[in-house]
Order: C-alpha cells, then structure tokens, then sequence
C-alpha cells in the first residue's frame, strides 16, 4: 500500500493519473486507473475540495473518515510526510515509496554531471528550513540534507512552510553532516559554505556539482563542517545589521547558481 | 526625550556617542556625552548584558525597572518601534525622532539620483513582512512602504523577524498604495511588479530609481496597483510548486537589482 499526503503531493500524483488516462504521459499510452485508489479525507477545506473534485473527475472514490485514521495511515510515513492536513491518497496496490537513503541518493547524484546539493547545518527555526525547501523546489535542487534530530512540531512547521514541497523535493535526514559532506566530494561535488568573509557571490565560478552548506544564522557553520568546505561564499550587503535572514540567503545563493 | 527600542538600534547609537567621545566621527572632534542619559532594562539576557558593559564602559547609567514601565515609554513609539524586548535607551534632552511621513520620505528620494524602495502589497505572514524589512536593510533599501492596518500583535512580530532592522530600515505605513505609487512615479521612479509571467529577472535593466511591488502569496499584486507598473519582473524558476516564499522572491530580486 502506497499513502501519500500533501496537498500538492495528492494534486501532482492526481494529475499523473489524469495524464496516464488520456494517454499524454511520455508513452503516449492510454493507461486505465490502477485498482484500490481511495481518498481519505476528515476537513473538507477549499484545498481538500479542489481535490476531491479532481478525484471526482477521474472516478477516484473519497471516503470521509476519522481524523484519527488519518493520523493513523501517516504515522508510517518520513516525518516530513506526516503532516496530513486532513487528507491522505491511498494507493492500495502500489508499493509505498521507500524513504530515500544518503548513500543511494549520493550514489544516483555522482553519475550525473550537473547537480545542486544543500545542506542544512543547524538552522533551528524550522520556517526557515521550510522556506529553504521550497526554494530548492523552485530552482530545481537534487537533493536537501538536514539533521535527523528535529522535534515531532518542527517537522509539521517544515512541511507547512515548505508549502507541500517536503513531499516532493528528495530530502534525506542525516546523523552525521561531516560524513555526508565526504560522501558527497567522493562523488565528485564541490563543497561551498556560505558565511561571512568568503568570496563574493556573483564573482565565484560554481562547480557543476555543487553542494552549498548553509549554517545557523548565530553561529554560522559549525567548524568541522566549515574544514571540508572548498570554497566559503558571501553575499554582498551594505547593511548594518548582522546578517540576511537563512532562507533568504539560500534563495539569493540558489539563484545565482541556477542563473548561470 | 527620545526613546531607543531594538537591540541593534541602542548599540547603534551608543557606538555613534562612543565615536563622538573619541573624536572618530566625520567631524573629527571629540565630543562630551550628552546629559540625561539613561539605560533601562527589565530582563537582563545576553544580549542586554552586552548593551549594558557597552553602557558602562561610556559611563552611562543604567537602571533596572518594571517592565511596565518599558511599556509605557515604548508605547508612544510608531508600532514597529515599540517591542522593546526587556530594553530601552532614554535621552532625556534629545528630540523625539518624529515618525517618518510618506511625502517627506519621498521628497527626500525625488533629488537622489539612485534609490530602491520597496512595496509591500498586503502581504499577510508578518514573519516575511520581518525578513524582508532585514534584507531591505541589507540590500541598502532607502524605504519600505506597507499597509497601514496590521495588528499590535503583527508589528511585534514584523520587528521581531526584521531582527532590529524595523527600527533602523526607514519604514513608512500607507494608507493607500496605489497614491504612493503615483507618488514615486512623479518623483521619477519607475515601478516593478513581482509576479508570474512577467519579464525573467535578469534580462530586465532596472531604472536608477527603482520600486519593486511585493503582492500576497496567494492574490499576487492588487489590480490597481498591477496596473500603475512599468513592468512585471518573474524569477525565473522550474519548480513543481507554486512559487517561492515572498521573503525569499523579494530578496533574490534586491540581490539581482544591487548585484548591477
């Protein structure tokens, strides 16, 4: 069985299907609806409804249910899938999606020639690192490293600020940040962590495999991460504070990457 | 009397009376600390602690005090001024900063021959109102305009995630963006509109005198004040999802408009 949650997850796979159907998918096939395709849905808000509709539209049955149920059938799930929001899309013959391993991730990335890696080191407000998801939704990075150890609350907090991203960007939980760095440069990355006093964004040549580490707004990348770093990059600002908010810094950095 | 709220701030200007006492300010003349001045704190945490050694190392007095008492000075402040946070800087014989007046600011902007001033269109989140006012600061923004109607509670939040940068960044509240836009078209600005399906980021040459209209995540910019632009401005992404968070898009484009 297959659970997947997210309102854009659900809408994106609900579109998948709606293409297989009318045969516009690559194969250019028409491919009927897999068996045991269900809707679970316990708050029906605008965004669930637009869902359902969807649904409706395809043949798909929804079933109202208990919250509770829910609850239940996202427990199973990576932490950052857990927040269900009221509606959960079960696929009850398909295989559920294993969640993704740093080493298989890695090892998919060393064989490409050009790829995007962030890596987030000790950013403790989790609307930031939702923020950050969302921004490597939208400039199309490859993978999202962050540390395993996070709170039940700051996964829910990560997957509604990402917007529904943490159900679609490949995102891997670590133990051991150093290691992936490692493994990373093993498979041919270059490794540049963003701090103050590096060289200015907009005059670095990014590698075409390029894994960024971005740092805690207080106490910047911690020291054994900051030694495996390649190159350190700034960005240029003329502000008397101390520094741009994470988020917004990552999304200023990920766009000078993909600019280019 | 004049108040000091916001960490950044009150060091700000003891560093500027600390300069004056050595004679290392642009006059080049040292000059006595003014009479009457005093720092009253309620909630002694690190961040307190520094301002008071700063303090201490002037020779001016600090006093512990109700917090309440911190509310009431702060109370008379504009509304992003007035989370104190445990902290103000009072002198007594120095003049009330007055707050800054629409008109005025943009009088001040109408004889420079560059400058940036961002708009925010009714964008709800506070947090991002916040971070976009610290990267304003940053990106040497010369003003930010918003909404006037917000919340006591939402400015709290704005100043807190601005980081300081609220008491500092020149900040004005409009009651109608669509005159203030009129406004800074008379005062040679040109106006950009951040939203989808407008010219990609990068390929535009911004004026000297640059606005940048931010809308609302969801609703986008307001029709009237679509139409008082110049031109539309998209970051150009490849993302699955929506769009980027508003914080993160406004600062890309600060960073884009700055970078030139």
């Amino acid at each position: 069985m297959r659970i997947i949650t997210g309102f854009h997850a659900i809408e994106e796979e609900l579109r998948v299907l709606e293409s297989n159907l009318e045969g516009k998918n690559s194969k250019g096939k028409k491919t009927p609806l897999p068996e045991g395709l269900t809707i679970l849905y316990a708050k029906p808000g605008p965004r669930v409804k637009k869902i359902l509709e969807l649904a409706g539209k395809l043949g798909i049955a929804a079933e109202e249910t208990d919250p509770k149920k829910l609850d239940a059938l996202a427990s199973a799930l990576p932490p950052l899938a857990r927040d269900h929001r009221g509606i959960v899309f079960q696929m009850a013959h398909a295989d559920e999606k294993a969640p993704l391993r740093l080493e298989d991730a890695i090892k998919q990335l060393a064989v490409k020639e050009k790829a995007i890696v962030i890596i987030l080191d000790s950013i403790t407000d989790p609307h930031n690192t939702g923020a950050i998801i969302r921004s490597a939704d939208q400039f199309g990075v490859d993978l999202v490293i962050i540390p395993e150890h996070r709170s039940a609350t700051d996964f829910e907090v990560i997957a509604r600020t990402s917007a529904g991203a943490s159900a679609w960007v490949p995102i891997v939980l670590a133990t051991n940040l150093v290691r992936a760095a490692e493994q990373l440069k093993e498979a041919g990355f270059w490794l540049y962590g963003a701090d103050a006093g590096g060289t200015p964004l907009g005059q670095l040549a990014f590698a075409d495999k390029a894994a960024v580490v971005m740092g805690s707004e207080g106490k910047g990348i911690a020291q054994l991460l900051s030694k495996k770093c390649d190159a350190i990059v700034s960005i240029p600002t003329r502000g008397r504070l101390d520094s741009l908010n994470v988020s917004v810094a990552a999304g200023v950095i990920l766009y000078e990457i993909t600019r280019k």
